[in-house]
């Protein structure tokens, strides 16, 4: 099918609670939504299945991962055939005992798996421990050609490197997701925060601009404590930039929003 | 020698008249003046001996180019060693009969040319008709161990690409430095123009961000009128960004220039 001229991207900013069954009957509701608002396209943020784990080293952790595909992109290709959007969901990915990555998965508008990237940039910093979770991906950077349009999807600390960015613009990708988990340290807040914040958001600019592609980041949002730790505050503001390198939707920092992006293959955007 | 912990870089921003040896006269007299300041590092715009004649393609500008090493670069020499500064200074370099590039020499301050690097990336535009002076480099992109710190020196378009940047910066270059010849074209200002300076200085900006490095773009400033022509508002705007993307130093849109930026090699900044 060809690409419509202009195709509606919902970017579903969520807080995520301790449930993970909580948090996937509400990215359902709101994939639904977004689908009767129009959405061609919805992305989710990074791991939306549970809060952000990879705070601290804990082995109980790793019952929370799944294989892929495996339930939740059963429960997810059904959504996408019942709404005709395409998805992009970020899961913890189980490969075998003992490996496990950070992945998403790309499902099209028939309910289809096109396939799944699997985050290959593993952050390990305080708070973000992803190395002793996750494995480096396998599967390179890559292009989907969904019934929507040709699109990317990296995740989260990829979105650190031009390379990442690059790679699936050259195998064709006109838009690129990031399904993200980025927030705040509370207490480097006031510090910091706000250069980190516009750090993170001049790098998705740049991919837009460098590669002449569409970029959205989408986050998670509000505090995320967890037991002996300071917690992560989710800084929220997910966002699309056209590939003049201009913010065409952002969501608020502190809140649950669905914001659309008209993405428009011709090169012009639209809010 | 060690680098100094804070290193003083001056970012010359000059407007560039129509005679060669004027433009030059003013140049070494703006290195002097930042040596008296305390600068141990000197950069100057794109091309900054003559008008950016690439406006139109004329065969006569042909006689602006010269050898590099040459006349422009023993003349430096003398000024680096006279005022202990590294100068980094973009010339057009005729290579041999009917092969020119657009280069940037790398001075130290000893007065030695410790090398060049010819321009990668050459645009071919409406009024930046590159294509039709400069073969693309063959040199690579390389980081110059000066007697002030180790840099890297790309020029102008090179700008846009992520990869040019990074080479460099693999290579151990703290600072990067790209001389410039930027501007609006003056029917396209008003609708085009705050994107397009935004887009410039935010693939800057990612430069540091991306690579842990100080980044500074040295532009020309004001408009420079050629026959026939509409002419080019070089928007001068020069800048100086720390590895966590803030701006640490920047010029003004219609102004010459001489802007200091800190650059401590430990990681921290200071105007």
């Amino acid at each position: 099918m060809a690409s419509p001229s202009v195709t509606k991207v919902a970017l579903v900013q969520m807080r995520c609670g301790p449930e993970p069954e909580a948090n996937f009957a509400k990215a359902v509701e709101r994939i639904r939504d977004a689908a009767k608002r129009g959405a061609q396209i919805v992305c989710l943020p990074e791991l939306f299945r549970s809060q952000y784990f990879c705070q601290s080293e804990d082995h109980t952790n790793f019952a929370l991962a799944e294989e892929v595909p495996g339930h939740s992109t059963k429960a997810l290709d059904e959504i996408a055939r019942e709404t005709g959007v395409v998805i992009v969901a970020s899961l913890f990915e189980k490969r075998a005992a003992g490996v496990y990555h950070n992945t998403a998965a790309v499902i099209d508008s028939d309910g289809k798996l096109l396939g799944k990237y699997r985050k290959m940039h593993i952050p390990d910093d305080p708070s973000f421990y992803e190395k002793f979770y996750f494995t480096p991906g396998d599967l390179g950077f890559k292009a989907w050609p969904t019934r929507q349009g040709k699109i990317g999807v990296c995740v989260c600390w990829d979105q650190w490197y031009p390379e990442a960015a690059r790679l699936p613009a050259l195998r064709g990708a006109e838009l690129l997701f990031y399904p993200t988990a980025i927030g705040w340290h509370p207490a480097e807040k006031e510090k910091y925060g706000a250069a980190q914040h516009s750090a993170w958001e001049t790098m998705q600019r740049s991919h837009a601009i460098a590669n002449g592609r569409y970029v959205a980041a989408i986050n998670r949002v509000g505090h995320e404590a967890q037991a002996g730790g300071p917690g992560l505050e989710c800084w929220g503001q997910s966002f699309g930039v056209a590939p003049s390198g201009e913010i065409i939707a952002k969501a608020r920092v502190e809140q649950e929003e669905r914001r659309m992006a008209g993405v428009n293959w011709q090169g012009e955007e639209e809010e």
